[in-house]
């Protein structure tokens, strides 16, 4: 089946069964996008509706493993990090938020479930077919397109739709018999799931057709609520819950009513509720699902404001034109289907996250979990930056600018409202979850600066940049300030730290220097070359370093697990100095040695033992050593342009982009990061890449598009050609900026926003193509 | 030890040791409040700190028995509802939230415990002391007044005295020595907590002197959240928070912190905190404490527009200032000073409940769980209505007419943010708790409207109000209304509904009449008569009666455990007629039979095995089998005067009030029950009594004061005189008005509302008064 999903890909708008997707002219860059695409082992990605960078991300979730039973972690509930796993057999119903790529979880808040047939309360497993409310579907009755998701629930016979506005679900339910029709609830339910994750549940029936609740959570966020409202296209006609697993002793209170039956208020931990509806064949009954961070009544204003009708086709279509705007920024041509799926899909995915974090009149709630008003701005949430930093902000600020000025200024809230006084590290729904390593929020801004974002105050920025950097509290840097590197012995994954900071040190210089702070930029400049402390020249490897100074013993720089890293070994985190190329180059030996030691990262085996510890991949998303499938190593074939052989980084982007991207659910070799490993695939395939975020320069590589063509503002647009393109062409010959014969491997963001044409030459042969900086 | 009380509180103000109480003339009301009363045995009132109707009520905690372990009740934490029990030995802190006088209970929220030496974070036992930061206490170092607590907490050597504004608590703690000195802030405590009430709880270490939070329960209230914001004079220098008991699998993510030290953001489900200072022996450590329903911002506006200043002191005789106006709207006058003692502590009880339930501006949290803006009027809560209609809001309606129209429209409130469209019956800090039957908030707003309370919106209350009594899904009503009575065996407690039922049918018959609505009159009027169809005429008693109709077998009008009725047996319940006494008094067999059967209810011994299953009162609080401890039984006294004699009724209230209300701290004889046992007391001390709420009629009794002037609106007052008033002179001779002798056992409200002088002339002995209606 797999195979057949790449026809089925560019023929989307073809096939098309529904009067919704009546026929577009092919160059509809919505043909080229699956959201299937990546649903598969590790990709993380979801398959549901939701229009770009939507609050509300609505999709089935196929499974519910707990994330730990009595404290333990569950390995298997990897596999549902988005809800949703390709090969999983059953649907238990659709949820409202979903994270897009991660490698950790959460959400898959308010799910619905419709059914039909006896009424089930209990979702049953997907080993035991009919033991609960959940269905089995295949996938040839299932339909994922940008802003749209359709399958089959066999066991019920019900047709399910899908679509969204910014803030609401909109759920169409085709039942087969006209009868009684079921409409599950379920609070309990959630992603990443564990006994006690449910701090609270409440739900209200307002009215025979309103209802409003939420679901409270001790998860990966802390302390965190989701408020919802959601109302029915027919009158509920009977309603309930099942009874409270855990009733407290003051329910006796409660008993002088029937709260097993339209009882309209209901409350405890771990919610399910049913509606019944006379439904009719054919005739489908529709619920819309608003959310809010505030309170049910944001919710209802914001389902009464974003969709006060009962047209789910025009809301299709709706959803669909957003996804067209966001994907005409770039308008890309490839002669290989293939490459357009890749490509769009990566679109796609990169503008599924940050997500907006606020109701149609700006409140939401903070960091500081009081309700704020965003004046000026739009608010986000969802900052997975130790991935995004790298390629994502910086394609945001190329093609989302105005976005990525509401992206700074959420981050800027979420620093104003911090007990820490931190910027995000991993922060969502006014929580932050510490997860990964660095202040990398810091590099996301500085990008932005670099690049003349607007919106944000750049001074107010720096600030709050410094105050992270120096904040002796968090995570061994206070021994970084004192020592130049992170002693193993006293804070693990040393050397990623060290690393990271000093890279993000480079940052903050960067923009000081920017806004004329010359001693501050001095200050952390001299801590960006902090990474040379960690650097071992006995082993040639970034090494971690005790408190005495000396170096740990033993040494492995092959075991991603090893002392001193995280999620990268010491072979591809020794790579890890984006920020002074030239340098590394120089301590690792000179421009030959260093091209060498890159050749062997791709080519050597990396035995089964050590593939065995490697996080987040697919032995597809790797090359050798090299680690494609997550993010320490994104730079690194763009380093080859430091090395004697700059032409391997053609070579090695495109084996990367036509063997780690594929038009296939299983087509990510890693997660998809909240966008970063699509954003990298983007950049890629234009032939250019971000390697130091942070400033303006991008590392030129080879293109795997024919040619590209990035809208900018003020009409104007920068075109990426690739002259004698072909899947065997990946070296390139020649570059030229509007004409002109480029010497260099770097372009600069000023350069693309002028607009113009960047024209690569492609050739089947190594070309020793003069790349003087 | 007891004993000595009664001169205690006399001389209050003048052995008063602090600067604050400086001497004033003994006509100062507040000399003769002593908050102590009623703490020992079954008052249930606390003795800490607050201003009337405050939603802060700051006072010690003195135990932390489990309201129940494993769903289990248990029976000893019946002695804990005010969270200060006077028996006990030791004090586990100061929370800030206390219900007075209840029999069930909740809150005790955000409580602070001061304490020296090694820092220790488990509250231990009573019975093992120094197991833990409790403290042992004696009540010959603690001081109670209104607006004002001191008590030495001796395991600790600090001296620790409490104050408060509306919204926030004020604490003083004067610590032994200089040095270290610790304050623990736990949000596991709590009254009547069991293991998994607390849902959430949160703590912001804001800056070195502020800090916010929160705790969340499902208890009494089933979704409570109470936010705080509280201020240290002096700078935090270490503060930490005791290890999770309960880790969730995501704790590792906050692992890059050391947590249990100096680590601003706290969340969990038991957090208790710990705070440092360097404290200088005698110098006091300052801390404010504000709460909010809205938010830590709302409670932090709240601290800073209630509290700018640090004046303790200031602070007090600001709280005693407000104490003053609310009781001296009664100026009461007796020779006995144990009947003032009486008379102003029930003044004070009174003015404890119904609490403030909105921040500074207006905000609070509604019972839809969203945040409102009040418009216009006052929010309250804590309507303990089974309770409080009979006395209490009565008298709100003489003395407190302005806070009762923000009563009523807090009520209304109420109701519009019902989910079940219901007006409150026992409503709580955004919750509705169910507890106890009939539907007496029409009562409340009958009798508001019966006595022209202004501010509120009579149609809208009666649209309710009738709305509430017509909800079919609500305890037995739609039998109620199908039947003309509560069938037992379709609905306990069946006889007991059926008569509250029917009285307040009565009320919304009687606000109907006043509204022009003539045909709802009549068919609640119709309804308000279906006492009759429990009226057993071969018992003599009101009885179960079941679905066919037939009175229930077996039948023992001595039980309160008996089917049929709730916290008071048929013989106390088969007087609830309040609205036609004189039907009641036909249907048991016309004025001497109805004195006799009184007279036997006062003068019978209730055996040991029913006393055991009588309700919420000592033996103290019984007289034969009246019980005078509950309400059920409250107007009875009154009904005398509707029988062959009349003068009992003074004889008995005399009787009552002098044997059942003691200036000891155990001199209540039941549960205060938000100020209605005392609204008793006021008004039989008087003379009157409001036995019909929501008629405008008061019966009279025999006062026990010698004089009281009732301050009303436009400057006038009305004045009771009791001529050859004495301890033995229980008996009403004559009563004139306004000098115009009196043949009627009632007076008005209209003349009260007048103005004027009601002179009751009393002897030693039965007197033949005229009591013609």
């Amino acid at each position: 089946m797999v195979p057949s999903r790449a026809l089925h890909c560019v023929t989307l708008a073809i096939i098309s069964a529904s009067a919704v997707f009546a026929q577009k002219p092919v160059t509809d860059p919505l043909a080229f996008v699956d959201p299937l695409i990546g649903t598969e082992r590790m990709g993380h990605v979801f398959p549901g509706a939701t229009v770009p960078f939507g609050m509300v991300q609505v999709s089935p979730d196929t499974d519910t493993i707990p994330y730990s039973v009595e404290g333990k972690y569950n390995p298997e509930v990897y596999s549902t990090c988005s809800g949703y796993q390709y090969k999983d057999s059953t649907i238990v119903g659709f949820s409202h938020t979903h994270f897009s790529g991660t490698g950790h979880s959460d959400l898959g808040d308010i799910l619905l479930m419709p059914t039909a047939g006896p009424l089930q309360m209990n979702p049953g497993t997907a080993a035991a077919p009919g033991s609960g409310f959940r269905s089995v579907y295949h996938h040839d009755h299932e339909q994922a397109r940008p802003g749209y998701y359709q399958v089959l629930l066999e066991d019920h016979g019900i047709n399910a739709e899908v679509t969204a506005t910014a803030r609401v679900g909109f759920h169409r339910y085709t039942y087969p018999e006209t009868g009684t029709g079921h409409v599950i609830l379920d609070l309990e339910h959630g992603i990443y799931n564990y006994p006690d994750k449910n701090t609270w549940t409440y739900v209200r029936v307002e009215n025979d057709t309103l209802v409003t609740g939420w679901r409270q959570t001790n998860g990966w966020a802390r302390t965190r609520t989701v408020y919802f409202a959601m109302v029915f296209s027919k009158p509920i006609t009977q309603y309930g819950q099942q009874p409270d697993p855990r009733p407290t002793p003051y329910h006796g209170f409660w008993r002088k009513f029937d709260q097993t039956k339209d009882f309209p208020e209901m409350a405890g931990r771990q919610l399910r509720a049913w509606f019944d509806f006379d439904v009719q064949a054919g005739k489908p009954l529709l619920v819309k699902v608003a959310l809010s961070s505030v309170g049910t009544d944001g919710a209802l204003a914001n389902l009464r404001t974003e969709l006060p009708h009962w047209d789910f086709d025009r809301t299709v279509t709706k959803a669909q034109d957003a996804w067209r705007t966001e994907l005409r920024r770039i308008d890309a041509k490839s002669t290989r289907p293939e490459v357009l799926t890749n490509f769009y899909t990566a679109m796609y995915h990169a503008c599924l996250s940050p997500t907006v974090y606020m109701d149609v009149d700006g409140r939401y709630k903070g960091l500081d979990q009081n309700v704020h008003t965003a004046t000026g701005f739009t608010n986000y949430t969802t900052f997975s930056l130790w991935d995004t930093y790298r390629a994502l902000h910086p394609l945001f600020n190329i093609i989302q600018q105005q976005r990525s000025g509401d992206f700074i200024n959420s981050m800027l809230a979420h620093y104003d409202q911090s007990a820490e006084h931190m910027l995000p590290i991993w922060s969502n729904s006014a929580n932050e979850n510490w997860c990964m390593i660095g202040y990398h929020a810091v590099s996301a801004i500085a990008d932005a600066d670099a690049k003349g974002i607007p919106g944000f105050n750049a001074q107010r920025a720096l600030d709050a940049c410094v105050a992270f950097a120096k904040n002796g509290s968090y995570d061994g840097l206070q021994d970084y300030m004192d020592k130049g590197y992170v002693p193993e012995d006293r804070n693990g994954s040393s050397v990623s730290k060290t690393l990271e900071y000093a890279y993000d040190d480079r940052c903050i210089a960067n923009m000081a220097k920017s806004l004329g702070d010359t001693a501050l930029a001095r200050e952390f400049n001299t801590r960006s070359l902090n990474y040379r402390n960690v650097f071992d020249k006995a082993s040639g490897f970034m090494r971690p370093r005790l408190n005495d100074g000396t170096f740990l013993q033993p040494f492995d720089p092959l075991r991603t697990d090893a002392p001193g890293f995280v999620e990268g070994n010491s072979w591809n985190y020794s790579f890890y100095v984006p920020h002074e190329p030239d340098d590394l180059v120089r301590v690792m030996g000179g421009k030959q040695r260093f091209g060498d030691h890159l050749d062997s990262l791709f080519t050597m085996h990396l035995a089964d033992e050590y593939f065995a510890v490697t996080e987040d991949i697919t032995r597809d998303g790797i090359l050798g050593n090299y680690v494609h499938g997550n993010e320490p190593s994104h730079h690194i074939i763009y380093l080859y342009n430091y090395s004697d052989r700059p032409w391997m980084a053609g070579k090695r982007v495109r084996e990367v982009l036509d063997r780690m991207y594929k038009p296939t659910p299983d087509g990510l070799s890693g997660n998809d990061d909240c966008g970063q490993m699509s954003a990298w695939y983007i950049f890629s395939a234009m032939g250019f890449y971000p390697m130091e975020p942070g400033s303006e320069r991008y590392e030129l590589g080879a293109p795997v598009l024919h040619r590209a063509t990035i809208a900018l503002p003020d009409g104007k647009a920068f075109t990426v050609l690739a002259k004698n393109q072909g899947p065997k062409n990946v070296y390139v010959k020649a570059v030229s900026l509007n004409g002109v014969k480029l010497d260099r491997h770097t372009i600069t963001h000023a350069e693309i926003m002028a607009g113009g044409t960047l024209t690569f030459e492609m050739t089947a042969k190594p070309a020793r193509r003069s790349v003087g900086k």
